[in-house]
């Protein structure tokens, strides 16, 4: 039995990871066909684990959505204990995969397609929700953390498109991490 | 010849009204044929103007920023000489189309369509690069500029999918508003 739930686990795995690859180049036209094909997997097979094509691809956006909170996890300072410590790895989490570059027009594809996949609206809200939280208990004042996520969100949309250089997306991350190593609201109310 | 041209125009707006309608509604797999349909134009009319489907997308991608900007003309504040009204008039014009929410998960899915349309990335790079040339011109800190843009297309996309009520929206606008409204860089350098 344990081995069987390995199995069924890596299976998931190399499906959502080809359903990545291939909806990143091909877009809305990508088919099971394809991405089972590119899994090593049959489209029964695929079917089997996730019904439809659209809970495949809704849960390729709950991994994604997963891999960016750890990614920002990972990238929290661990000797950080300042309130911001879970924004400051926001930005850098953000700003790092902006960076890198790599696949950013395939990662552009990927989520403008499935932004349309039925239900993903539902948990891109209960995902910004739990940021709200996150960012409450982290300590910086919420109008500060608040306008440094929309910054680096905004940042992110013209670094996918290469809308900003390298040069001034790394000025937009200094701007965000010294905003929140401020604190206090940034004009009075 | 006029009235030719005349309805020519007409004809083109009219196919670019329809494919904004339908793509929104069908995303990606939207054809020609239903576009043409929508607009009470014949396949062959809407080919005779645009050449090709891909033609038509990237022909509206560029509608929508051409509208976007002409909103944000319209949202500046004549009476307003101060640096920063062109931020003004671009922060007002992003928060007035979201909280008005008509529409908004149709437009979603038309923009992430759009994306992937070729020719798209680059529209949106020079469009990038216009923005940001405009902003120097307004006069305030283009660090501080910048940090609005940013933040004000960061919250649209929250705003998009309904990750912010509408109350939290508009504090995010007068929180960029009245960040305008001061000067210098939000950190010194």
């Amino acid at each position: 039995m344990e081995a069987r739930g390995r199995n069924t686990d890596k299976t998931r795995r190399m499906v959502l990871d080809a359903a990545a690859k291939v909806v990143g180049t091909q877009g809305a036209g990508a088919s099971v066909d394809t991405i089972a094909r590119h899994a090593g997997v049959s489209k029964g097979g695929v079917l089997h684990h996730f019904k439809s094509r659209d809970q495949m691809l809704l849960a390729l956006a709950e991994d994604l959505i997963e891999q960016f909170r750890a990614a920002v996890h990972a990238a929290i300072d661990p000797h950080d204990n300042a309130p911001g410590r879970l924004v400051r790895g926001y930005v850098n989490a953000t700003f790092d995969e902006l960076v890198s570059g790599d696949g950013n027009s395939e990662f552009a594809v990927l989520v403008a397609t499935l932004f349309s996949v039925p239900g993903v609206d539902e948990l891109l809200r209960q995902d910004s929700r739990r940021w709200a939280d996150a960012f409450d208990a982290d300590g910086l004042h919420p109008q500060r953390a608040r306008l440094i996520m929309h910054a680096a969100d905004g940042a992110s949309i013209a670094g996918l498109y290469g809308g900003g250089d390298l040069a001034s997306l790394e000025q937009s991350r200094q701007l965000l991490l010294a905003l929140s190593r401020q604190d206090g609201p940034l004009i009075a109310p």
